[in-house]
């Protein structure tokens, strides 16, 4: 039976309290039973919340914006090889029964913008006051804030009761 | 010879001031010998700088999200088929020298994200004060601001004189 | 009002008759006022048959896989960059009344295939028994054979006298 | 660290000993330990590779082409939903080790096309002579043949002995 897959979309130049942030936020998905999903690449957010998921033995699928896996965190179970440049930032949240931005670059703004435009609930963590008002300026009945990873956690828990199967 | 291309992105749903402006934006470029590429549906923004564009005597293509060409623009002259939903917004930014937004969107916001992750010069067109910010902080470098028509098109000739053959 | 788009299928390593019968293809179909369409690359088939258009004055569009113009025809007007890799097949037959395979190598025999799934009619051009013999096993009413350009280009009229609007 | 997957493609309207084949397929995938990469929807042979993968114990991955998991087989763990039509046939075969093709069809065939086109190593499993020949004309040296799952696994283990990690 399809599993509950959970994404988690942040820049591949993250700083260190990002990677931290990811890297709990990873094991915390994990740990939940959710199947973690993010961008693939061994940088940044994508590693760590990979490297965190597995530390709990949790399941990981990276979607990969190359024709191979050249590059790939190597905290990826499945990697899903798409040559599709950019394009594959739609597949990330389309992926994603809910997607959680951990910081902030400009793949994450389209991925949270694409996010929303597919009706997707969006999870911003730790944002800045201008990154929340922006996207909550375009759909503010999809966007949601979350403090901490305790409190995002508890977001995923409360919206995915609410998705219907 | 490759002719020169200018992406015009904006809402399928505009405000009435937004399409006169994406109307004069696409005569002012079909004016200028360049060939107006959009999102190709006949709404907003999309269909409103095509009609600009043709009164002209332009030449105007059309990036479908759709797998035919249903719901096209009549001011279309070259319709691309896609069948790959929003993803088709990294084509739009990827096949123009310069990016134009006109109104603001989820789907408007992605193309701009994906525009400057690209490494395409983007001009924001009468853009709020917020959006300005929020694209400035993550990208100031390739973000323009131009508050009418004739601004943009000053902005455009400036930028394609920067950009190698 | 939307042209009519007719798409020239054919590998990059074309040989030099099926380079020929590509540049006279291009050529015939600009005569007619249609579009011509391909992959866009300076190579083989893609490059003969844009090349033939233009020298017939017609309008060429070239649907690219990389993610910027290099390596682009110099035959081609209207470059569409998708940095979709090998997905971009499936944009080159969508965007095409009819397709018309010139040559044949794996990415060819892709696009036959993608194009037939997508209902759209194919006109194999001097093709191998083998080839016309697969392909019409998988379907078979919308497979054409044509020994010649000028058989392909009566197909061509009367395929889209059939096609609706 | 990353998991081998293996694509298994066919049509979604399989003859009953094409579905038992795939079935028998994606039993014996799972049985090695390997992932079981399909196109995820509920017909034909996806459904039945998937179904006998997770009669195995297997991990089952379904990349869809629509915009949503509607339609997907109850035997797929991990959907990827892409939005991409027939375009996701290319991430299909980049996504998978060894691609294995069990029945034919329009899809089925541009997904050989396209492995081969990728350089990715093809297992045609119990095909017609047609089939076999116009593949083998166009790579002869990526294309195995098998007349049975068990050819086909053995085939599979020697080809994943020559490929670099």
């Amino acid at each position: 039976m399809t599993k509950v897959v959970i994404g988690v979309m942040g820049a591949g130049s993250a700083t260190p309290e990002d990677s931290l942030l990811a890297y709990q936020l990873g094991k915390s998905i994990a740990e939940n039973g959710w199947v973690l999903l993010t961008g693939g690449r061994k940088a940044g957010v994508m590693d760590a919340a990979s490297r965190g998921a597995k530390a709990a033995g949790g399941l990981t699928v990276g979607i990969l914006p190359s024709s191979d896996t050249t590059g790939i965190s190597e905290a990826v179970d499945v990697p899903i090889v798409t040559d599709l440049g950019n394009a594959r930032n739609n597949l990330n949240v389309l992926s994603s029964k809910v997607v959680i931005a951990c910081g902030m670059g400009l793949g994450t703004a389209s991925e949270v913008a694409l996010a929303l435009k597919n009706d997707k609930p969006v999870i911003l963590l730790k944002q800045t006051e201008l990154t929340c008002q922006f996207f909550k300026s375009l759909a503010s009945d999809r966007v949601y804030l979350a403090s901490d990873v305790e409190e995002a956690i508890v977001l995923v828990k409360k919206i995915l009761r609410q998705i219907p199967e």
